[in-house]
């Protein structure tokens, strides 16, 4: 029997959610129905659903629950598969809890949000929302990167902020624009999971009024090109803030095709700010 | 100021459609506002918008109203362009109407639907609803169409359905399948407004009970491939019946990414048969 749920859909610079609220978690979804429901023509559409369930009533929740975060980010990539989190879709969660009354911000101006990478901090900015996604790592080596519209292979800098990542300087906005996405780059030697790549040409003067600026192209590990890729952005700004050297900037601003998005590295942490947008709401059957 | 309206999704063999039921002819809507509905990340998404409106209540409706045709499907294109028809998103269009109730078939069993292409009979059919696309032409000539995986240029049969193709037949699934439609096609010599391109292959044996059995995968002018195309359904039938010659049977089935559509020949009209599905209903404010 089909049952009939509620959705709102939104997006983060592009990148697009189909949001479900399930305050109790009684919606048990299947990884068909998650697919389904993401299908661009047959479905609703959208890059992955976000579940929005209390910490108490998710089992992988009891954590965040333990820790007062009162909402779960049960997030599920448009195939199905369970992600452990989304540096847009979380901004689109917030807005979302926000806007329909379910939370408020505490007096600090803070909420906690439940993630299967833990409980992450987010607050209000002026591009939207920023989220602290909490510790990075600027990995050694150079592994070498290879793209159809790259003359020749460039080295990229591993960067680890929950997901691991394959930075490459690119020479200019000609060489950026021209870069064909449609074929998968290749990574020598090839990280052991994968590596999300994102292509960056640094803005000359890199830094005005103390801000870092970059524009930036990703290839995401088994999806292909992206809009945005908020982790992603991230890593882009690690990067060349590693190949700056001591005198780079810890805020940056960073040129996405969905959007602009910011960077900012406090006390080992890096947080990712941005915009989000709820677009329609509506019914859907269950099939 | 913004407006909320209010809309469903739909689809025909996954060409999917806005459809915005505005009886009154109120609304009008911009190119850029459809532009922005039809967006699949920033809107709902879809190949096109359909507006329902009561056809003395649109200008060019003037001679549907006249006719007795209720109803006028004024469809446009995903990018605001206006389109005369379109024969996957008039089923979605009446299955709305007899869904909502807007309309009933009449004692026959009829029904007329308002287009810019005139008004269009239409059906209840085994496999869902059948419009009357009305007369076609067989165009003389053979144009030669190369495309990425096709080891040579093939010769292509030119079908007119009140839009341009060029049908071409493929060797076989392997070589169907293999078709890099990411690149586009090319006809020698180029039709002065261009032309949809189908590949087909036929089935072998190609009749089975009296029905001509075919696959497609067709190439949208000014779109790229899409999973169906219900005039390009209709032109691929048409060649192939053509090619086959006289004891060519007039009924067709045409099996495409998008799933599976009917063709018939009756007294000179071609008729184009299939399912059409509403998916989810919602309310999006208007930019």
């Amino acid at each position: 029997m089909s049952r009939t749920v509620s959705f709102t859909k939104g997006h983060g610079t592009g990148n697009d959610f189909v949001i479900v609220p399930d305050a109790d978690g009684e919606l048990d979804l299947s990884a068909d129905q998650v697919a389904v429901l993401c299908d661009r023509r047959f479905g609703i559409g959208g890059d992955g659903i976000l579940r929005v369930v209390r910490s108490s009533r998710i089992e992988v929740g009891a954590d965040a629950a333990a820790q007062g975060a009162e909402w779960f980010m049960d997030y599920r990539n448009a195939d199905g598969s369970i992600a452990e989190m989304c540096g847009n879709g979380i901004r689109v969660f917030l807005h979302y809890l926000l806007n329909t009354g379910l939370a408020t911000l505490d007096a600090a101006g803070e909420i906690g949000i439940g993630t299967r990478n833990g409980v992450l901090t987010m607050t209000r900015s002026d591009l939207g929302y920023e989220v602290d996604l909490g510790a990075f790592r600027v990995e050694s080596g150079e592994p070498l990167v290879r793209a159809k519209g790259l003359p020749v292979a460039r080295p990229g800098q591993g960067i680890d902020v929950g997901n691991p990542h394959v930075v490459v300087a690119i020479a200019g906005d000609t060489e950026l624009d021209g870069l064909d996405l449609t074929v998968q780059p290749v990574i020598q030697p090839e990280p052991p999971l994968g590596a999300n790549i994102e292509f960056v040409v640094p803005a000359d003067p890199l830094v005005h009024d103390g801000v870092g600026h970059i524009r930036m192209r990703v290839f995401e590990r088994g999806v292909g090109e992206t809009l945005s890729c908020g982790t992603g952005v991230a890593a882009a700004a690690l990067a060349v803030r590693e190949w700056a050297g001591a005198a780079a900037p810890d805020r940056w601003r960073v040129e996405v095709p969905g959007g602009v998005l910011g960077v900012r590295m406090v006390d080992g942490h890096v947080l990712l700010s941005g915009p989000a947008s709820l677009v329609f709401s509506g019914e859907v059957a269950l099939a």
